[in-house]
Formats: C-alpha cells, sequence, structure tokens
C-alpha cells in the first residue's frame, strides 16, 4: 500500500469541492490555479464549470499547469420518458465524451440516472426494474461511442438513498454486473468509479472490490458520512471527520491493483462550502496525508 | 394475491405513525382507542409508548378492543463500547421478549444498531465489520432466550443511510445471511421484518423475498419515499404519495407465502404529524385499499 504521509502526489481534487465557496462560485480557472499552486497534480472538474470557463480554455490551462484529469463528471442520466429525450441524452452524452478526450480525463464518470422525471420532483413511474434496464440499453449504446473514442465509462454505483433522483444502479455489484454483461472481455474500456460515500456501508465491499480488479476499478473517491448526516445531497464530511474507515477501504483498492488517485470530492453547503478555498484545499492536502 | 381494495383487515398500524400529533404526543390507549374504533386490526407499538401507558394496563386494553399486535418495537442495538454496557443491552432485550410475550406479539422487531456511540454522535470506532460481528453474537445469544420463550425475532434491515448510526444490517440479503448462520434448520424463530422504505431500492429485492419465503417473513411494513426526501429519519411518506411499487412488492411478499398484516409505519416530522391522528388513520385505510 502506498504511503501517503509525506506528500499529496496521489490527491485529486473534485472541482466541486470549492465551487460554492461563501455561496459564491469559485471559476474553474481559479479552481485550477489554486490547486497547482498547492502542488496538486490532479483535478476532476464537473462539465458546466468546463463550459462556463471554455472547453478549449480549460484545456489550454490545464496543460500550462500540468494538471491532469483523474476523471471527467460526468456523463449518463440514461433513463428518460421517451419521445425526443432519448434523443437529447445520446446527444449530451456524445458530447460528454467529446469533451472528456479534448481534456485528456482517464475516463468519463456515469451517473447513470434515476427514475425518469424523479429529480425534478415529478416521477413519471415507479418502475424501478424498468430504468434499471433502461440504464443498461444506454449504456450499452455509449460503449461503442466510448470505444472509438479510446475513452473509457466508469459507471458509478450512488448511494442507494439516491435511487429514486439520481442513480438506480446503488451497489457495486449491480454496476459489475453491468460491466460483466456489456463488456465480458474487460480490458478498461468499462469499470467503476469506487466512491466511499456511496458505497462504504455495504457489506459485500471488499469482495466487489477484489472482484472488480486493476481492469474495472478507474477511479477512486473519498471523503466522508457525517453522524448525524443533515442533508441527503450537500452534507459530506472532510476526510477524517466521519465514521468512514478510509485508509482500509484503500487497501482493499490497492491490494486491487488500482494505483491512481485518491480524488476529495466533498459537497458541503453547511461547513465547507462556507469557507475560503485555500483553507478547504490545504485541509484536503492536510487530510490526504493524515486519513486518507 | 389479496384482494385490499374493498376492506383493511389486514392493516396494522404502527403506532410511531400518530405519536407525535402537531408535536403533542398522542398517548398509547388513545391510539389504540382511535384504530378500533375505525375497524383497525392490529397495531405494532413501540416500547417507550407501552412503558408510559403500563405494560398490563396495554395488554388488558388490547384484549377488551380485540386488537392483536404485528410486531413489537423494538429490541436489538445489540453494539456496544464494552464494559457494563453488553450487559445492560442483555438486560433490556430480555425485558423486551418478556413484554413482547405479556402482549402477545408474534414477532419481536429488531434493529440491530450501528457502529458503538453513532447514535449520540459520539462514534468509538470506525470499525463496521466489527459491529456487525457484535451483532451477530448479539442476536445468536438472543435468539436462544427467545426460543425459550417461543418468541419469534425479526431482523429489520435498515436502509444503508443508517448504517453508522442505527444498523449496520442494511440488506435483506446479509440478513438473510445471518438467519441462515445463526439457524440454519429454519422453523419460525429467526426471520425478518421487511420494510419497504429500507430496501425499496434493492436490486436483489425479488430474489432475497424468495429466497425467505414462508419461515422468514415475519412482518411486512409500508410507507413511502418521497422525492425529494428532506430529512433522513422523519420524512417518509403516506403510501402512495412517494415512488414505491408498493403493490408490486406485495405481491413478491405474498409469492412468498406471506399473509401476514400491511403495517403502516410513517415518521414524518414535516407532514403526518402535524395532523390529526383520526385523519392521518383515516387516510391510511383508504391509501391501504387503494394502494397498498
Amino acid at each position: 500500500m502506498r504511503d501517503f504521509s509525506n506528500d499529496h502526489l496521489w490527491l485529486s481534487i473534485n472541482t466541486a469541492t470549492v465551487r460554492m465557496q461563501r455561496g459564491q462560485p469559485w471559476g474553474l480557472a481559479q479552481i485550477l490555479d489554486a490547486c497547482a499552486a498547492r502542488g496538486i497534480r490532479a483535478v476532476s472538474p464537473w462539465r458546466d464549470q468546463v463550459a462556463a470557463a471554455g472547453l478549449a480554455a480549460t484545456a489550454r490551462q490545464l496543460r500550462a499547469l500540468g494538471l491532469e484529469l483523474s476523471g471527467y463528471c460526468r456523463g449518463g442520466m440514461f433513463t428518460h420518458a421517451g419521445g425526443t429525450a432519448g434523443a437529447a441524452m445520446r446527444d449530451d452524452n456524445r458530447r460528454a465524451l467529446d469533451e472528456a478526450c479534448e481534456l485528456g480525463a482517464p475516463c468519463l464518470v456515469l451517473v447513470v440516472g434515476g427514475l425518469p422525471g424523479a429529480l425534478a420532483g415529478k416521477p413519471v413511474h415507479k418502475n424501478l426494474a424498468g430504468a434499471r434496464a433502461q440504464v443498461a440499453e444506454g449504456i450499452a449504446w455509449l460503449l461503442d461511442e466510448a470505444r472509438a473514442r479510446r475513452m473509457p465509462l466508469a459507471i458509478e454505483p450512488l448511494h442507494p438513498m439516491y435511487a429514486a433522483d439520481r442513480a438506480c444502479i446503488n451497489s457495486l455489484e449491480q454496476a459489475l454486473d453491468l460491466c460483466d454483461a456489456l463488456d465480458p472481455a474487460g480490458g478498461g474500456a468499462l469499470g467503476v468509479a469506487v466512491d466511499l460515500y456511496h458505497v462504504w456501508w455495504d457489506p459485500k465491499l471488499a469482495a466487489q472490490i477484489a472482484r472488480a480488479g486493476r481492469e474495472r476499478l478507474l477511479a477512486f473517491h473519498v471523503c466522508d458520512w457525517l453522524v448525524p448526516t443533515r442533508d441527503l445531497l450537500n452534507d459530506r464530511g472532510m476526510m477524517g471527520d466521519g465514521v468512514i474507515d478510509i485508509r482500509a477501504a484503500r487497501a482493499l483498492v490497492e491490494a486491487a491493483g488500482y494505483g491512481g488517485y485518491s480524488e476529495a470530492e466533498i459537497f458541503s453547503a453547511l461547513d465547507w462550502w462556507q469557507r475560503d478555498g485555500g483553507e478547504v484545499l490545504d485541509t484536503c492536502i492536510e487530510r490526504h496525508r493524515r486519513c486518507v
């Protein structure tokens, strides 16, 4: 297992972590500069941030700063109510792939979608199995597009509390079953993003990480689970402030062959988004060394 | 599958559903009277409500009203930090069993506990696997006590969002694995309480309900998952107001042999606890007929 205690060579910052400082969005250019200034070597930006900063400008800035990506957030949202929504979903995912390529991402992270309409508070049906079938179809389609661009797809299982509105892939086992069904030969085109916030509770976590192995483990995200958790979406904890045994989990992914970045992704409306962005990044570095 | 549309013979009311009307606790005696007056045949009371009303008085009232129990809430909370806490846990669970016997409950429902101290916001460690081992030990011990009293134990898997602080048994598969390990011969002494709020998201739900079968299916709880969900604990929905396909799930448990009550258990600080208790019960009856 790699020793992270003396440096932060393997820390990546998911840019959502410092996107809403005191309710005032930090622009992506500012985030990239602040990361590079601290010797952080990698980031994982969100598409809306890239769109606001400009795709070409972001690619240029990343190269100029020597920053690489640990992933690109995100494609997916495959579930839809039919009609023209399917075509719009496909167009959007193609654009996500093209952007990931231009930015040199190692993978496009997929948040697959929940029940159609649920994210807007208006679910159009209650057929979760049907939504899951639509997700499988969507990933099968996108995988061809992704292979043509040599861009790996990382399915991110989301915590079961997001099954209705954000992602109906809710365990590592379910994600890996889908990988095996759609990409039986393996080889790296399709895998998973292991975000501990979503999977830390899973009694099958160790077994499924071992099953995933090096080829399917495309990304590793960390933050912490707070007790109590005051909000379902935006009350994630800084590494070390909650109950997740992060180091034990990193030992599992490393034993399975993962040797990439540990990406800090902290949605925290009540705490970290209320602080200075530099303080947040400095804390991520310190906690990466001590708790990851 | 039974037809519930014309009556409410198989509706049970978990008494937490009407326990905090407008912040003013309804006493258990009042709840039992209100249920009986509406032709509701069963309830599932909580231990603190029984303690406040008096155990013997509650048993007498139940008999006088002809009300039966669909379960007794609850035993468990097996995880502890050692010292005298283990003995206190055992004493408390013995008392829960004795109360369940006196009230004529068909089973004692077990909420098994999370990380020691986490419910009070002070987790004493992060060893979830260790907590799970402590739970297995605790149930193994309690099962002997329960067999001696002929009182079945129903392990209730809780939603993964409660893994840290309330219960580290988080899927039906995990609960059934434990049943099979501790009670390999079956026969009804140990089984599960299937609460749809906790398990509706599970991609293995149908398979695990089928696996459970009649002997392990000791209780069936319903409410609904709202989108958005505004609170992790007390924002459950009335049946029909959320995204759970309750009738499809009831079809699964009935196909597996379950023929007992459908217990409405709705923790709703923001909505149903703000209404008149009679309105809540009337709505449960109407939704039981239409949505369960």
